[in-house]
């Protein structure tokens, strides 16, 4: 398939523009267009600008409201919590983060809750603020049923993806950035049209029974990392962005697509500042050795790379070089840019 | 092979007495017998009264410290670090948990990294001691170097186990309590020791190739969860409780059977005072429709057991009817007997 190249600034300029005319205020705008663009910088474009049209599908269908603002229901010096009254969950997360960074800076850590929010993108956008100012960043959202809690044929926890970003002296960030399943839906969704079987050990059927046949692992559920533990951690982050949040009790986040009510999806930032538990310097310069040490083991095949590092080099070739958007991402681009009258500007890329 | 039953309260009684004898003082030996016998009691007799001769073998060799004090490094409301001196790991965990639930009950949260301490036994154990106050507990330990970093063939980073507990009004605490790796170091030396073979999927040998061979898995290195994300998960840990702890860095920890030297172990403890952030009542009874909800799905055998049920409803029937001990344990408990002169009570048990 043929791809087209986009430079990072068009693509956010786009999305903000786009976001703007749906009834999002500016700063908004610009903080949602961050997070798809972060994304598909990254390299990961199952959470990049792809979504947009998803996310406008709920603002037209009136379940998601472009210009909600956030409301403080709790603060206290470390905690608070936060109502995104319905509106982009980028725009809360952010919100939350940067209070979770000023108590985080006042006393050590600083935790945020947010409740009744939205698909708030990738979770490492979240944890990365944190690693850029020289905190440890952790971030999660609950999501709508995907997995079935180990032992049980029906699904009731969300994919719930987790993040954790710690910043280092001269290297990049180290990030964790992972979901509670083996593999997210979206890559069943592609075996599913591709026409192709997806790998044993991937998904189950309704019954419970692993299958390599997509089309029932849609209607089924995701397995999750390692049985019992990514299942147990799918519950804890239901409990801490769900329960604690008093957003959605588990199994009742509405999927993205399903535009018959309010998504209700809860988020968790937190921060922690290294120099409450140790000299600032000491510890980034310790994090440095850290990711020699793991550089310096002798790879499987070809190179070892830590975790955050492929992204970080992804993104550094992404600024200068452009994003290549697969054609049928252009596809939806081109409807939103007629849709909502904002040029869309691009090169033709060659097919890889 | 036969088993014998012991009141956990013989267990207790006979683990601190043995303890005192050995250097440790009242408190402390009171301390570790208890999370001895805890694990017994849930189970895990990995790390149960099984472990006290290897700590003992460390106390006579002069490589951990039974008479240690603890002390506070660094202070502040919501964050400390503290020096276990190279004591019982046991003994500074619940020391920091104390001091975290202290600080999550003024600031909502406390948060406590140990540096220069031993193996502290089951990491449950600790956050259920916050679970048990209607507090949620976080516990996090780093280890002796077991995993390879994803993409290499040398182990850098510890099996790190991980646990989090959340209370529930009228139920057992939630628990999640696992390790980095598909399975524990122990369960590929029972594999050898009974002359088998383990499944592909446990460990992996010295050139990073998957093994079926126990002898070669001993060599090589244990295979992470799911792969980058276990290995993500374990280096996390590693950051955490080493780093940034001020403790050991990746791959210094020591082995709890190499006496050449102290473990340099570090420890993570976190409390979180659900009132912070929710109306507390509302909180514990929404945590009993969860454990309701996952209760009521359809089970692919039997039952859906929620994580940490098992554990508690082995430990209340250990309780009742005491806890049995496989032949080798008992002998080696004999052994430590007859060493510190302190009887060992049990009634012969019937073979499973």
């Amino acid at each position: 398939m043929g791809k087209k190249l986009f430079p990072a600034e068009a693509l956010l300029v786009f999305a903000q523009q786009v976001l703007q005319n749906a009834g999002v205020r500016e700063d908004d705008s610009r903080t949602i267009a961050d997070t798809l663009v972060c994304a598909d910088l990254r390299g990961i474009h199952s959470h990049g600008i792809g979504k947009l049209d998803q996310y406008l599908a709920r603002v037209n269908a009136k379940v998601l409201d472009p210009a909600a603002q956030v409301e403080i229901e709790r603060e206290n010096p470390v905690t608070s919590v936060i109502n995104a009254h319905n509106g982009f969950g980028q725009a809360a997360a952010r919100h939350a983060m940067e209070l979770a960074l000023q108590k985080a800076g006042a006393y050590g850590i600083g935790m945020v809750l947010v409740n009744h929010s939205n698909h708030f993108g990738i979770a490492s956008y979240y944890s990365l603020m944190a690693a850029e100012r020289g905190f440890i960043g952790f971030a999660a959202t609950n999501a709508s049923p995907g997995i079935a809690p180990f032992g049980a044929k029906e699904k009731l926890f969300g994919t719930n993806p987790i993040s954790i970003a710690v910043p280092s002296k001269s290297s990049f960030p180290v990030v964790l950035d992972m979901s509670s399943s083996v593999v997210a839906r979206g890559k069943v969704r592609q075996a599913l049209a591709a026409g192709g079987e997806i790998p044993l050990g991937w998904a189950r059927d309704r019954n419970g029974i692993p299958t390599t046949d997509p089309a029932e692992a849609i209607k089924g559920t995701l397995e999750p990392i390692s049985g019992p533990k990514g299942s147990a951690l799918a519950l804890m982050v239901e409990i801490l962005c769900g329960v604690l949040a008093s957003s959605a009790m588990p199994g009742e986040v509405r999927v993205i697509t399903d535009t018959s009510g309010p998504c209700g999806t809860g988020h968790m930032l937190c921060a922690i500042d290294p120099s409450s538990f140790a000299d600032s310097e000491q510890f980034l310069a310790d994090m440095d050795e850290t990711i020699a040490r793991i550089k310096s083991l002798t790879p499987v095949n070809g190179e070892v790379f830590v975790p955050g590092e492929l992204e970080h080099l992804c993104a550094e070739k992404g600024r200068l070089e452009g994003i290549a958007l697969k054609e049928n991402a252009v596809s939806a681009l081109s409807a939103l840019s007629e849709k909502y009258g904002v040029p869309l500007i691009g090169e033709e890329g060659h097919d890889e």
